[in-house]
């Protein structure tokens, strides 16, 4: 198996752009044993997800990053396409509504933590809120700080109450999701996908580039580490997201919780 | 394929005892050929779902009853093995909690019901407030009345408003409870899920198996009809509720929308 190391992102130093979108270790073999291993890995989930419902305990929180197009969704599709509904849960975090902005930007996201026994996924996150107002402007370097500290704070308190926190940025070229954006505009069929705004969010490519690795360099911790999944592969991102998370699963040494004795001989009438 | 019809609630004269739950018109071909076609309900599931989502416009809602030990959850992980979490959610209710009693009963389902584009599974549901306190005693005649009528009102709704609701009683035998129940008392690796409440509920079978007989022909109605579903055998049940909910989704004749004409020639730079 391929090592997960080089895309574990690990404090201060860390450059985004030395990770390559195209790269694609987890990829091993033809296109036929790659789906395969995707198969196999998402029926290793699902057993893994039985145990973590049987132990009842603990709890598995992936969040997924990343610009428009970069897969989150697919992600959730192929990953977890062999689990059941019954414990693995998606909160699509959007631009604030009222409510939410009445609050602090962390509310929302405590509000959908995973219960005991589930995995929750988050498509888009509290990031969200130490990317788009840092490069829009609205908010000022201390203030940014501030942010990745309480983010910090709240993600410990999640780790320490047993959750266990993946996060994952899916990194693309801008040339692919050039591609990807031309698909949904000429291909009728998707168009119903294409937003106008994306373009808009596409002209601030760098300066989201830029924001991203300064976050994941600032809130990568060994509770809550980040991984960069090179996601220009549609294939090679879903591989990598379901080795990761039964890697993870795995060593969380989950088992069901032993029988109670007292019930040794009951017999039902 | 065989008709749903003798098993669709139709009002006044039901019996429940008329329907064996050892019946199994969906169970076609050898128990290769039953596996295969279910795992083809739950793609065609899947790609319904997607058009469900594509559309955006309208939800499904599928509630699932039945004693305990009759499949709820064996029903969600092996209907939707297939399908993604991105658009099928699960919710269960529980006996009530302090926040849910200080409200009326359909306030936390009204607060679960699906959004645009998802289906939305209830295990459990608003009808556990018309079978245990009438078991129980809690409430009397006019007020089960009653609350038959407020969920008439409240199902109508939701039809309204574009959910297509669909209700599914798992019917078992009490010779089968008992080989459940008693399943997970003998096999270790099972016994967490046994609660000895089960006997307790056991001990009231007739008097539960008459509530639902009078709860379904209440409130079966055009809008939200009930299915009584044999479900002594498991793959009988999966393939029964995985057809009814093809068959469902089919009937909305979904279609992804219209391609936004402003955006032909519309290139991505």
């Amino acid at each position: 198996m391929a090592s997960f190391k080089k895309y574990r992102v690990d404090g201060g130093k860390f450059s985004l752009a030395s990770i390559d979108p195209a790269d694609s270790p987890f990829l091993e073999g033809d296109e036929q044993a790659q789906r395969d291993r995707l198969e196999q890995l998402a029926g290793e989930l699902d057993d893994l997800q039985n145990l973590l419902h049987a132990e009842g305990r603990r709890k598995v929180l992936l969040v997924l990053q990343g610009m428009d197009t970069s897969g989150k969704d697919g992600t959730i599709r192929w990953v977890f396409s062999r689990t059941s509904p019954l414990g693995v849960r998606v909160t699509a975090f959007k631009a604030p509504n009222d409510d939410e902005r009445a609050r602090d930007y962390l509310w929302r996201c405590h509000a959908n933590v995973p219960r005991s026994g589930e995995i929750m996924v988050w498509n888009r996150s509290h990031y969200e809120d130490v990317l788009v107002p840092w490069v829009e402007g609205w908010i000022d370097k201390a203030e940014l700080r501030r942010r990745y500290a309480q983010i910090q704070d709240f993600e410990r308190l999640l780790a320490e109450t047993g959750t266990v926190v993946v996060k994952c940025m899916l990194h693309i070229s801008k040339k692919v999701q050039r591609e990807r954006l031309q698909a949904r505009i000429d291909e009728p069929a998707k168009r119903w996908k294409f937003q106008r705004s994306d373009l808009d969010v596409r002209k601030k490519w760098a300066a989201y580039q830029h924001a991203y690795e300064q976050a994941l360099a600032a809130t990568s911790s060994r509770h809550a580490p980040w991984h960069v999944i090179p996601a220009d592969s549609k294939r090679h991102r879903n591989l990598m997201i379901a080795q990761l998370l039964v890697k993870t699963l795995r060593g969380m040494e989950l088992a069901v919780p032993p029988a109670d004795p007292s019930l040794d001989g009951l017999v039902v009438v």
